[in-house]
């Protein structure tokens, strides 16, 4: 399993009729994704408001992905639970329905120590061959994972073999990277990190961003990789404000405030989550005006 | 519904056998608080691991307590749900099955602004005529609510009229009482602050620890009521290291370590939690019987 | 040595005309303390703007409060210095001119480590035989001692035997309490949280608060330790949006307009600091008139 | 004036015999920044222990730098004083004795508003034509300055034009480049950050690294500017282990011990900071060795 570039997200839609899953729009908003040339899908992340679907919803969505993407790129499913046993069956479930990945992180009500951490891990591991990438993110999850215990992990649980950092702190990935000779991939998972993360080293970038702006991201993936500093440094100016602004307003409102935008009207997030206000909207339908009249 | 004391937090025993909630043993737990004369109960809060019951087990958690009480004093039911859909489902069920009162907490994966946590306890107190505690925890729920903004709620949305304060900083209190000119009830949540929250004019505390040291925290109640600041002062110190204690080594498995050095062993939490590590056991026994002997 | 009760800070008047220190002025400050009924003065704290002071400026105000004062009450000077040469070298000068007591703060640049705040004390304490306060004051020093370092060095540097807390946080009150048997004496350096520092068995408050509203500091005082809670709370929240202000709006600006208000003009403080503001100024007087109409 | 590349900082050398500034040290500790091809010499930074200096030593210590450096690279005199009378002084100071340009930072006891710390910088640029660089560091300060309070002076405060950012986030850069479209030059204060802050469109890197590993920063600085994006990545992987030891360790103290192992004692630092522990020293000494042998 070797995944790298631009991992793209897709949002959850719902009905605005019946608050359901609406499939028809899930398919559209993974078009979308394809059109940008992702290089990967990671269903049920936070983008798709993972933690708001019912068990049921999770599954279905989970299914429906692995079956439209239908291998054209590789199929991560994110696994955020509160317990190690609902975890595991949702790592079951990926597995059973073909899905390539699985991308765990813990979601905390209680504080958890390493020791609890390290054995949730390991019980999600032992549950499937599913390789594994472990997700830090104390913003949505309340737990914060150091470089050096997820390396530990990866060193010492067999299916974990890569880490996708969303602290916001650069620092970790350097320590991930030197502690690891750089042998351990390493994704950016903080969207207005993106330039520093790639020139870091990190083998990707997850993010939603494409379901609205397209390549953009890959071309800033692609500048640094072919060390063009000065096109990735534009690239990703230009992109800034705009990736700051999905993270800050909400990634679930505002990219679905954007598909709306382009035409594309797949409803608002689940509450308690409400849609973007109309300033905001207002906001992001400037700067989706500015950035897709460049290419 | 005038609620002031100790409102005593029970656990939530489980199988050593099969990991089913253990009814008889809730039942000793219920019991233990009325030993220690407590002024109310509430159920399904943090020390009773609500997070990872499943949707069924809580409300059998919930229905239980209820009964079992059978009105000898009341009965909180403690709510953090993920989505409003869920609240609002558990608030009626609350309501159907008899509770006095629910306690309501934000529960985040996403930051919620003030405006989508506004309509989320909106939507939970149109839901059923209980009263509701407003209960701010950001350590364990993510989301940290201004005094400010609890009170704007107090105000403006029907049922809610009290407020638990477990963030640790005694200036919200103070700005609780100021702001309210003393009318509005607030309680201590953060066990090692008792001393001060009843000071500053807390209604009540709440609190896992007569579990397990029985009266001693309503007899500070009393010391602090009376004006005996001495005595409170002393009653307080005596308490401190193992209330910070069970704070720090998390709620639900210090007290159900607890119960098992006081000879009535219940099980310990579900995974991804872990019991206490033999040295904390060993650090809780000494505490445990140097408080008990006391009195 | 036995300082208990309400220690008043004098703030350090500077001549509008040629920004001198203001003798005048400071013996009329000094009195307005000696109103109040202070059990002590601390000359040279944060309130008396020591950190803009000339070395020369410093001594002649250290000079001038222990003359006027004349032993009427105890006099503490405070000491926050760089180097270890400069606090040895003003530890000695309050010593010759016959201070009573120095309450020593470490000032950083850089971050220090517990072994070099060990011996910058051990130090100070080795150059006179004047009682020493450790002083932690996170907010203004940017160092934070822990309670179990600071009971360290009063345990095992001769002249430290007390302690000022000013971190704001309670609970580094109740560790100096529990891990001394509350056999170390701590003052109360947090205004707004005088209530529960004393309830938590603070031997006193250090205020520059009599500079503005008299005895009501000590009434406050009074109360606790006569267990007259009511009156008690009361006092506090009389006083609670007042003792806020000064600290948050910046305690030096902050009296210097009170003085100003209530008739004894004294000056601004010095650049960069500004003095308060018209609106605050004006909060300021509503706040004055309110709580000197009490008494 | 037009700074860009590798800015170098010289430490302060004292005699340990008597504790004076030794010049001669001095002197060698600026030709070996020299050796490195610095673009620049900062004196009387943090490195330098500026803030350990009396007036007089701090005089000298500039109009020494001046001299010696002789116009072979801008010298930049690093200010960062109490209180603005002091701080214009030094202004002053540094243009009579032909300085190219000032950086200024605040230095806190009090927190100081965005209105105080404008005129601050207003009055010290009333005071001389020489160029101001805007030196945000709050680990040292105690002052945290927003990208757009900066940007607000640089375009309103006739001398300040350049910013060095050592707040160790790397968004703060990219706020100052996006808001100023890049017009605006910054430059790096974080040493571990460098490959980032360089790739973002930093003009610079301001370090003491130089005095101890010669040329390799510039060799850092130059792989970015010419996208040599694995080169650059190397080398800076090389040095990280490094660069973030003598943040962490304490920059002056390091930078002496590193004097030491490479054959230069030039003395410890002043109290009450102390040397590197044996076990520090010998850390850097390993680091050392293996750095300085990969050219």
């Amino acid at each position: 399993m070797n995944v790298s570039g631009i991992i793209g997200y897709p949002v959850t839609p719902f009905s605005d009729v019946n608050g359901h899953v609406d499939f028809e729009n899930l398919a559209q908003v993974i078009d979308t994704l394809f059109s940008a040339e992702v290089d990967a899908i990671a269903a049920l992340g936070s983008a798709g408001e993972a933690a708001y679907l019912t068990e049921i919803e999770w599954q279905k969505v989970a299914e429906y992905t692995v079956k439209y993407v239908n291998s054209r790129v590789p199929v991560v499913i994110g696994i955020a639970e509160l317990t190690t046993a609902q975890a595991v069956k949702r790592a079951k479930y990926a597995y059973e329905i073909g899905a390539d990945m699985i991308m765990v992180s813990p979601f905390s009500y209680y504080q958890l120590d390493e020791d609890e951490l390290f054995r949730h891990y390991e019980s999600i591991s032992n549950a499937t061959p599913l390789p594994i990438m472990i997700y830090n993110n104390p913003a949505t999850c309340g737990i914060d994972m150091s470089p050096q215990f997820m390396l530990k992990m990866v060193n010492n649980i067999k299916n974990t073999c890569m880490i996708k950092e969303s602290s916001g702190d650069i620092q970790r990935m350097h320590k991930i990277y030197n502690l690891s000779n750089g042998q351990i991939p390493f994704f950016n998972g903080c969207n207005h990190m993106a330039l520093e993360a790639l020139n870091a080293g990190a083998s990707g970038w997850c993010t939603a961003a494409p379901c609205l702006i397209g390549k953009q991201p890959k071309y800033l993936f692609d500048a640094v990789k072919q060390g063009e500093n000065e096109k990735a440094r534009e690239l990703f100016y230009q992109q800034y404000e705009f990736l700051e602004f999905i993270v800050h307003s909400g990634l679930a409102a505002a990219v679905k405030s954007g598909f709306s935008i382009q035409g594309t009207p797949i409803g608002g997030p689940r509450k308690p989550l409400l849609p973007l206000t109309e300033f905001s909207h207002q906001q992001l339908k400037t700067m989706l005006l500015k950035l897709n009249s460049l290419t």
